[in-house]
């Protein structure tokens, strides 16, 4: 490009296969018509980006793919027709870009569209300093919310889709299985809409995070979880169950601690069949209800939430590394003991 | 019991463990308050009662164990404080006795009671010539319908409870997997409702009495499955399926026949646990419901059906034998190709 000026420039992290995450320097998308270029300062790292880092996901992203999807930010640039916001305004992004023509949007669940294309998977992502999408996948932020915790939006909507799905009241007994982010977000967003809740985590560092947050949580191994489940329950089991682990062991407890007509919500991805105990779920006339993402009303709850702090992300936060350092902090979280990591993509 | 006038008998079918069904006389239970003695036209042979002649459920009946639970008859005599009832009423029975007091029991699911006592497997069944049971659990039927038709009336009221666990309305597209007489009986009942449905069944003979029934049928193992539902759907895949097959393949048959959003209404009994494609239900947002036998609002639905002959049960009817011959029943049905054998208790 010699002879011609340097444009902006927007600092990126990309996986380029093979374990490989590159923190290099490209070319700004100045917004086209409906676009907004939003200035990123925080990206979460999720399950979903370790598993691309893992490459098991390498037929499905287009390398070098920038990667990252919990983000928090401001507006940097406006593209021209854009009118509904403005430059500065703080933003997360719900990164669902739906075709609007297959029978999944039709039917009204444009948010797992037969050709969803998921913003940080299957198209760029928020892990740089400067990221260009449409308008209509901007989320409004409160003025005040400070971003580092705005970056847990996203998780906290995929929380609140699942205890949606769940239906979950605050008459409810809810037992959670696997104590991550994921599962605590739901264990809190069960606790926000007044239910009984415990979480069940087998590593003991993340269950002294989830008591820290005030939640009952037990070892799912313990040889007392069913009868504490009996006494808890008056004999009946819980009324939902969230299977947040991915695990085969996760499965069979979530199905195991249900009371007649239970509901057990899949929230975890298990990539290869697992076994299920379909005897239970016939004798007790169980529900087993799969949950994905989330839809734009469980963007604003997630909003409302992480702002007032009725779910308190902070306590989340592990650590914030600047994106240079990115590559690290994603080998440093396959060791286990992080909670949620952030990115922080400002001043790159 | 020398010296004692001979009180009334009756003619009965017990199970007494190792493949034996021996059909001998036994003394009639008088009714005593609250019960009646019903004088039993037809009992059909159900898989249950097969199972327990397999021995495959010898930890849960008390042999020797006089079995069957769907029949027909008329009521011979009334307990002292019956008044509901007259000697002659055709009747059949809601075998399900329930304890009113468990946590199923009171939160209204008396139907799938944790201490449920099921006539027929845990207490005395109605594979004999008389028959005491409970006012409580008979269901009233019409004068004018055939005894015959009416021994259906049980299955028929699972199929009816499996359609509404399954939410089918009239603008559904449902497969049903499995086509022995209950996924026959669900494919009708569906249709009933208005829906269009599509029978899969891997035996011919089956497929052409359902076919015969006016049943769209396929066979599951054609290559051309995927392509029918692909079309007949638009895209988008089933509404409901029915897994009524018993078996590892149809579960995944109908997991993967399912739109976003699809339910799948889990009617068979799987002893073992099944690998279930879990990444399915996340990704298209399934919902798997656990049925288990029916509630009185079920049984008063398919007394009407089976009446009205809106489902045409006599099809299913592939034999009726002697009650001395029932033994004999029971290993023929084993060898398959029969689909409802009706054991005639009436003159033994």
């Amino acid at each position: 490009m010699a002879g011609n000026p340097p444009g902006p420039r927007t600092r990126q992290a990309a996986y380029r296969g093979n374990r490989e995450l590159v923190v290099s320097e490209g070319s700004v998308v100045a917004p086209g018509p409906g676009q907004v270029r939003v200035s990123v300062a925080y990206t979460g790292i999720c399950g979903t980006d370790l598993h691309i880092f893992h490459g098991a996901m390498d037929q499905r992203v287009t390398m070098p793919a920038v990667i990252g999807h919990e983000m928090s930010g401001r507006i940097a640039a406006l593209g021209p027709d854009v009118v509904d916001w403005a430059i500065g305004d703080p933003v997360t992004v719900m990164p669902l870009l739906s075709c609007g023509t297959c029978p999944a949007c039709q039917r009204g669940h444009s948010h797992i569209c037969q050709r969803l294309n998921f913003l940080g998977i299957d198209s760029a992502g928020s892990m740089q300093s400067s990221w260009t999408v449409p308008s209509h996948v901007l989320v409004r932020l409160p003025i005040d919310v400070p971003l580092e915790l705005a970056a847990l939006v996203e998780p906290t909507a995929v929380a609140v889709h699942d205890v949606r799905r769940g239906a979950v009241t605050a008459a409810d007994r809810v037992v959670v299985v696997g104590g991550g982010p994921v599962g605590i977000l739901v264990a809190m967003a069960t606790r926000v809409v007044g239910a009984d809740v415990v979480l069940l985590e087998l590593d003991e560092h993340r269950r002294g995070i989830a008591a820290a947050l005030g939640l009952t949580v037990m070892d799912p191994t313990s040889p007392d979880l069913a009868a504490f489940i009996d006494e808890w329950t008056a004999g009946a089991g819980a009324d939902v169950a969230f299977e947040v682990s991915g695990s085969a062991g996760g499965v069979t407890t979530a199905t195991h601690v249900l009371a007649v007509r239970g509901r057990l919500v899949m929230v975890a991805i298990h990539p290869t069949p697992r076994e299920v105990d379909l005897f239970r779920v016939f004798w007790r006339e169980l529900t087993i209800i799969g949950a994905r993402v989330y839809e734009r009303q469980d963007f604003e709850t997630a909003v409302r939430l992480v702002s007032t702090e009725d779910i308190p992300v902070r306590a989340l936060i592990s650590q914030i590394v600047p994106i240079d350092e990115a590559s690290a902090a994603f080998t440093a979280l396959e060791k286990g003991g992080a909670m949620k990591v952030l990115v922080d993509c400002q001043g790159a």
